[in-house]
């Protein structure tokens, strides 16, 4: 089972839960490949330049100098801490942006409603799952930032999650693959406000009675769509849980 | 014959020269790895952001706040942005630091005498080449920014020239290597002020006459000095000329 983890931006974000997320998936055992979001970083960074940061439905708008922050910051500054930090562990991690390898290839999202500028769309079919494989057959671990190209020269800025869907969907023609979205809560939970209240598992009938009964809320519902697309496309399970609880049995699992 | 190719920072800062040099680095035929520097973006991002630039002896000290600099820059924006552009071209390139894949270690500077913070030192036996040419050999062109790593969890701001150098040393050790450095000149000048009087073949007896008689200057001494380095330790040519020349048979040749 190739186990296909994001990591979201509030964990890159806390030195501290960055580093013990990093140890846990240095010791994860199994081939396995990393996606990370950017955090606050950016936007930061955007501020310090005085570069004004929009974000439109959750989507930060790249202008040509929002490009350059996000390039830098993302597959620079976090991609190459990452690595530097697995490969303190013994994993002997390796830093991608879409354009290295050729490994994924998006397409700029058209002007159309909204003009986001620079920002990518992924699909499956752009994902070069052979070279992916490639490094992971020889023991090496991928480690994704969100940062892609199209191919023709321009890199484009794209949602880390649609990255992690799309390499597993794209691996899980190959192998049998495990999507794992890591972040700060514990999993999908019945009661926001109460940690004990982890749902265990998703499967469709399951998830139309929590969507009619209001409990699954706005933020979680495109990455639960999202789970069962990735289901529905060949991978295995997709599990949702905290970023401290990699290597244990918690969380939520979606299912078919 | 592996080429391993080091384009200065000159030629980064210039985006039509930089154009021009990956159109001809794509071209290129046979075996290759790319080296580059970072040129002046970092210094100027440093400035922005008000973090002083201290340089001694043509290196940047690099403390934390210089470090992210260095690391956004050179392993983010100016990586990536010559990988896109190479991919644009039909070249496979693969964007690396020190670190991704454990390609090389170098080893951090004593603080004494002077103390320049996160930078290395690159030794050829921090080189892993087995990684490197199970890149070339599946078709992958690496592309090395100056961001290199201790393997225990740190990144450390190295010298371009020593990378490139380093790595064409270990690859020798395998394949018949040439070193080419690129620059904004023809090559090693009899005369600075004449672009015509490059000297064609500097040997260990003529570089002796070129030192006694005060041609070769200053800058170009460590350069030179390095590429004798190079051929004692196997590589069998190296290569000292303009940037736009990659692909024509001119410049100058340096061999034992």
């Amino acid at each position: 089972m190739v186990k296909v983890v994001k990591i979201g931006g509030n964990v890159i974000d806390n030195q501290a839960a960055l580093a013990r997320f990093v140890k846990d998936f240095a010791a994860m055992t199994g081939p396995k490949i990393l996606i990370h979001g950017g955090g606050k970083l950016a936007t930061r960074l955007a501020e310090q330049l005085e570069i004004p940061t929009t974000m439109i439905d959750g989507r930060r708008v790249t202008d040509a100098q929002t490009l350059d922050v996000v390039t830098m910051v993302y597959a620079g500054l976090v991609n190459k801490r990452i690595v530097a930090l697995l490969q303190a562990e013994g994993c002997n991690a390796i830093g991608l942006s879409g354009a290295d390898g050729g490994a994924v290839r998006a397409t700029r999202r058209a002007a159309n409603p909204i003009d986001f500028g620079f920002v990518g769309d992924i699909s499956v079919e752009g994902v070069d799952a052979d070279f992916v494989l490639s490094l992971v057959e020889r023991g090496v671990v991928p480690v994704f930032c969100s940062i892609m190209h199209d191919g023709a020269g321009t890199l484009l800025n794209c949602n880390a999650d649609s990255v992690a869907s799309a390499v597993a969907v794209a691996v899980a023609k190959r192998c049998d693959t495990e999507l794992v979205f890591c972040f700060e809560k514990a999993g999908v939970m019945a009661d926001v406000d109460n940690p004990d209240s982890v749902i265990a598992q998703i499967r469709p009938q399951s998830y139309k009675t929590l969507l009619a009964d209001g409990v699954v809320n706005k933020g979680m519902i495109p990455k639960i769509d999202g789970a069962f697309k990735a289901l529905e496309s060949g991978v295995k399970v997709v599990t949702i849980k905290h970023s401290e609880a990699l290597n244990l049995e918690c969380g939520t699992k979606i299912v078919l």
